[in-house]
């Protein structure tokens, strides 16, 4: 038996290599194989901790999510700031994450969860569903955000939920276009317009 | 020796199955020997037109592009329809397109370009290459029309260049969204809110 800390230890580094592999290249192209040797454990391992790769690419999808509440939502959404500077925040910090991203491994990312979704949507209903919920919890911050907003007479005529929708999309093209480019300075001159984007009520 | 016109038909047999495996998973998912299936050719045949999966996706690009010129960009970018909207017209089109796609495959499969910009990026330069340079065709349209709509005095103090790539940004999110929610009424709602979008000259 190994000590409980030991097996957290494993599990966790297996996460950590399969999120790395498959945020680098994608989840068809990452196999348990390459996961395991990154991972430095073995194939019994692996299937001790997760029964499938779609069991493993879950916990990926929570660990991705952890990270990105504490180091872009929770810092970008923080209560003290005037709720449209929050957006602009928002942006600063994710063309900063890209552009670390670009130095580091010579590649801009884009976004862990556009792109599982765009790979997997049609093939992998769990991972779909997972990532519809993730992407629901940045949805709400933006939300409540623009709701507070409105609360101080801007946005006027705006439906909140869909330009909150509409604003997510905005953020996920922009990544999207980025990788595409493989030039983070794509999410610089791009992303702050996300506080342009409004959705119309719609006319009874 | 085939004659010509079954050689051409055989080609084309290749690039319609590859074109439309890999639109509804993804490029990785989808291996050759599925492909010779889906067009009932053996593989040598296959080789004998590519020498590669990666250079048969370029012919698939090209082919996406085709279609996506005469059946979407060539009717919504037409001269005769006022600038702006030429946009809501687009953004018609690519509702019903997503619509029927929906209808037929039980999915919303998004935007073949962007879909393969996620998956390939950092893996296959030659692919992210021909996917930035139909995006530039696309765009391209969107700049016209900006310029043709700021000639009329609308989009005053817009960046013409950087809102097209905004605009962009926004109609590959927008189809990012609606695959991950499989969902084609996401590019109803939100789609048309393309026109609001505007990035700002940077002052001097």
């Amino acid at each position: 038996m190994l000590p409980n800390n030991a097996t957290t230890d494993t599990r966790l580094r297996i996460i950590d290599a399969a999120r790395t592999l498959m945020f680098a290249s994608s989840y068809t192209e990452v196999g348990v194989a390459a996961i395991c040797d990154q991972a430095g454990v073995r194939k019994g391992s692996f299937y001790h901790f997760f029964p499938s790769k779609k069991d493993l690419t879950l916990a990926v999808l929570e660990a991705h999510f952890a990270d990105a509440k504490t180091q872009l939502l929770d810092q970008a959404f923080a209560a003290d700031i005037p709720p449209l500077d929050r957006l602009t925040r928002l942006a600063e910090m994710a063309y900063r994450f890209q552009a670390q991203l670009q130095q580091d491994t010579g590649h801009v990312l884009g976004c862990p969860f556009g792109n599982l979704a765009t790979e997997l949507s049609t093939q992998e209903e769990t991972i779909r569903a997972a990532i519809v919920a993730i992407m629901g919890r940045f949805e709400a911050e933006l939300r409540d955000t623009l709701a507070a907003a409105q609360a101080l007479g801007q946005l006027e005529g705006a439906d909140i939920g869909a330009t909150a929708k509409a604003m997510l999309a905005y953020f996920e093209g922009v990544m999207l276009m980025a990788k595409a480019s493989n030039d983070a300075e794509v999410v610089r001159r791009l992303l702050p317009s996300m506080t342009a984007i409004r959705v119309p009520q719609v006319s009874e």
